[in-house]
């Protein structure tokens, strides 16, 4: 059995750099590569079991990255992702970036390291040069399209929905949160439904907000009220902020939703148990996370892709803090 | 530079055991074992850079089981765990088990696959044969004192405190909501429950319901109405019980809570967020992933264990579901 030392020997360069083409880790100049690769062929060398694995690629995980799986729209998201992967027998290596640079690169590093054969991230920070380098396939999610391979929702038609029944509805004092301004698709919303308004004949007011955080929630909902006293309509950036709103607006004795409706964004599973329950932009966050997955794997499987960024459609949830539309 | 097979040859076995030695995996007889070391320190025989970090068990992998991550109790858990891996330079694999046998074997044959050096997991199923045979470091979570190494809260403290509220707050025919029979916490709250019920006064009568799902919380909130429409205080299971429960009380007209106390279990992020906002006992879910995380850490380390269960203390959440205290 022919050992790493003969092929660094027959192939004149060092062990290390046999192990870093095996490995397919650092960098190999190309000519290189072909004289270490031809030395392995030619010795027929078999690296142990589990060299010979990283050699083949034949490692089973998959790196995910999501900002927060405290934040109820991630669980889900993950779930699709797990339930598609799973079937094919690969595996999730899991982290939480909490939007942080230096978290995320962290990861990432972690990621390559374990041998990763792909990776799938939710992140606002995919502009920066944290993915360019890498050489596995990469799938964003809940990212626009500037990605080259991307699942998200039609996160600008969600916004001009929400706009739109809130006028067909009957508030003409609308309230609209902007949302995080790093989360892009929080800001797709918001362009979206500030065209509609932009267009229509309401009366409209732009509150910003700089998270999605439970606690700031609540102090937002205050913060509304106090600006604003009379809105008759508020749009909110997720399903977290519309039940922080809704609490608020409950404790203030106003009538839901003939006085004030509210519609919310995501339609997490806790939204339909609200009372009253809420209405809401529905993304079809499980599935969202299925396809990125189906993506992932056919890239890595090296399948032909027919469509390289997806774009799952939206649909307004007609519940209870909203009212019935004019005809 | 000695190989596996010089190895093997010296220590007469077969290449086979030589790799179940340095992988510490498989079935090795002590003698066996012992004869390999020698040969591989008498031929100064170092594995390759992969197999020397499986041989120094240097993966930084922790396998975590959970039965499903949407469930909102799941996510808090493992953020806890996560952020205190994370300081020490460990990192998450990650599976759902939903709760099944199959997919549970099939995530820990992964997991040892992967050279984890841990495993936490929160499983409904360990006295089943499948974390006997295991020789790695293992924490349970959210189980009871019957594992060698465990994390849980005060599941029967949490159920008498919950009954001891509602009798303090003047609840006369108290609804029970018995819990998953397979899920050892929600039965050990169930029995703190009863046994508080027993001693008092008071009326009362049990529910027994099968899952912590959304969907069927609401089915059951129907159910209670039906079968005791005159009760005036009802234990749920867990906060989204709890949650299906008001939502349903408050869409019959009922007062909540001068009608109907209600008082739920967990303290999920948002039980605070409805309107009214729940009463619940709440279990200290992030704090139980860090100290799951801390023993493992420890047991990885070889470090002694000051305590091997690990029991947190629960605590009443006094919110608007229940009425004042009668003095």
């Amino acid at each position: 059995m022919a050992t790493i030392k003969q092929v660094a020997k027959l192939a004149g360069v060092s062990v290390a750099t046999v192990s870093r083409v095996l490995n397919d880790s650092g960098y190999v100049q190309a000519d290189t590569r072909k004289k270490v690769e031809e030395a392995i062929k030619q010795l027929d060398f078999i690296p142990n079991e589990v060299a010979r694995s990283l050699f083949k690629k034949e490692s089973r995980l998959v790196g995910l990255l999501l900002p927060d799986i405290t934040n109820p729209f991630f669980p889900e998201l993950a779930r699709g992702i797990e339930d598609e992967l799973q079937k094919e027998g690969y595996y999730l290596l899991f982290g939480n970036s909490d939007e942080k640079l230096e978290k995320e690169l962290n990861y990432i590093q972690t990621f390559v390291k374990n041998n990763v054969v792909g990776l799938i991230s939710a992140t606002n920070l995919a502009d920066k040069s944290n993915y360019e380098h890498l050489s596995l396939p990469i799938v964003f999610l809940d990212r626009g399209p500037e990605c080259e391979y991307s699942v998200f929702s039609d996160g600008k038609e969600g916004g001009r929905i929400a706009a739109r029944e809130l006028i067909k509805r009957g508030s003409e004092k609308i309230t609209v949160l902007k949302g995080p301004s790093h989360v892009l698709p929080a800001q797709e919303r918001f362009q979206g439904t500030i065209e509609v308004l932009g267009q229509s004949n309401v009366d409209f007011q732009v509150i910003s907000t700089t998270s999605f955080s439970f606690l700031e929630a609540k102090a937002w909902a205050k913060e509304i009220f106090e600006k604003y006293p009379d809105t008759d309509g508020i749009i909110a950036s997720n399903d977290i902020t519309a039940s922080a709103i809704l609490h608020e607006a409950l404790q203030q004795g106003k009538a839901i939703p003939d006085e004030l409706q509210i519609i919310g964004y995501d339609d997490i599973q806790q939204s339909s148990l609200l009372f009253p329950s809420l209405s809401t932009i529905r993304q079809p966050i499980y599935e969202m996370g299925k396809e990125a997955a189906r993506v992932l794997i056919s890239l890595i499987k090296g399948e032909m892709i027919e469509q390289s960024q997806i774009k799952l459609a939206v649909s307004f949830v007609d519940r209870n803090t909203t009212r019935k539309a004019k005809e």
